[in-house]
């Protein structure tokens, strides 16, 4: 089992151990993930694109988002698994979606457009 | 190698072929990740709580979701990676602190409190 | 003046005494809204659905609502201002198109479909 | 009765001749605004913060802009209105918090908090 595999196991005994699953439907797992990555842009809201690589380098700020990051990933696993899917699959499914979306030749060098999906 | 670390290595060259690390500053990332995070919300908005888990094992609304799942999943690796940040390292120090946050005890059965985090 | 406009000159204010423009760029107060939404999620993420509008009505949980929807639409019109558009303007502009996208015989007492946009 | 209130006149009559109240609940309109806000984010994504505001000048993405901002307003509208709450008065008494929480003297010129709340 890899580790995101074994973290996926501590998650449901976490859960389950709080029977916490009666909270956890699918509608309330989007919103948590909303509500999380919410906090997580915040972290970055005031800061200048051009400064964002050194104001994550920052040791506090650092700790800061990665707490963030955490709560994203985590509610996002929660619900993946709560609706049976596997997040490294969907992850892959998409980037091949993606390859053909933005092929290389067109993509290079160029901001996806404004608007649409990664 | 696991999944998860061969998927990222598979995100790097995506993007590189396409020259788009100029755009993926940690600014523009955690915006990313918010976008997509409210198109997976989008996909459960007028859905009712206690039937949201029939919705998503319902095949044409499980692919869509699926999608979500993996924009917000990239997004949120591209991120971690820009910073030097390991996604399942976030998850499991954030696991640790919602342990000590929400002992079992006290927990158990309760809703979290609104308005808290994760 | 109404009251919105009036209050729109109060926010203008504010800012200006905390010389706080140089931060307000449309790219951050969009992050500001976006997290600001973030929050107002995080109230209603445990309700159920069918609790939510007697949620609502509770004195305490009225309060923080009326506080995120503050924020909320403070940053939204921070952001409207600051690229020269009106608020109402904007509103009455989307109703109008909205009128088209969803015609009553059409629409009436179906749900938006699932990721469609509002 | 001035223009904004007009507006929620005109939006009670668009819910009510499609029969949307019954999708309308606190929730389920707190997540519209949340994926709202996440399509507003969206379109600013990949700009650069100090080309924002020239950004936000081109007609076509002008007009985008107007769109999510009509977007997020409405949905906030409905929210505020199916529980009770007038947004103006929700946004003077949030002023007058953030005037206390920011005073002046030490407020200014200094970006706020990262993490905190606006």
């Amino acid at each position: 089992m890899d580790r995101l595999q074994h973290l996926i196991q501590e998650l449901r005994v976490f859960v389950s151990e709080r029977d916490w699953s009666q909270f956890h439907d699918p509608k309330n797992l989007a919103m948590a993930v909303g509500s999380e990555a919410g906090e997580l842009v915040s972290e970055l809201r005031w800061v200048k694109s051009e400064q964002s690589d050194a104001f994550c380098q920052d040791e506090t700020q650092r700790a800061r988002l990665a707490d963030e990051i955490g709560d994203v990933a985590i509610t996002l696993c929660l619900l993946a698994d709560r609706v049976g899917l596997d997040v490294v699959d969907c992850m892959t499914q998409k980037l091949a979606k993606n390859r053909l979306k933005y092929p290389v030749e067109l993509s290079r060098g160029r901001a996806h457009k404004p608007g649409s999906s990664e």
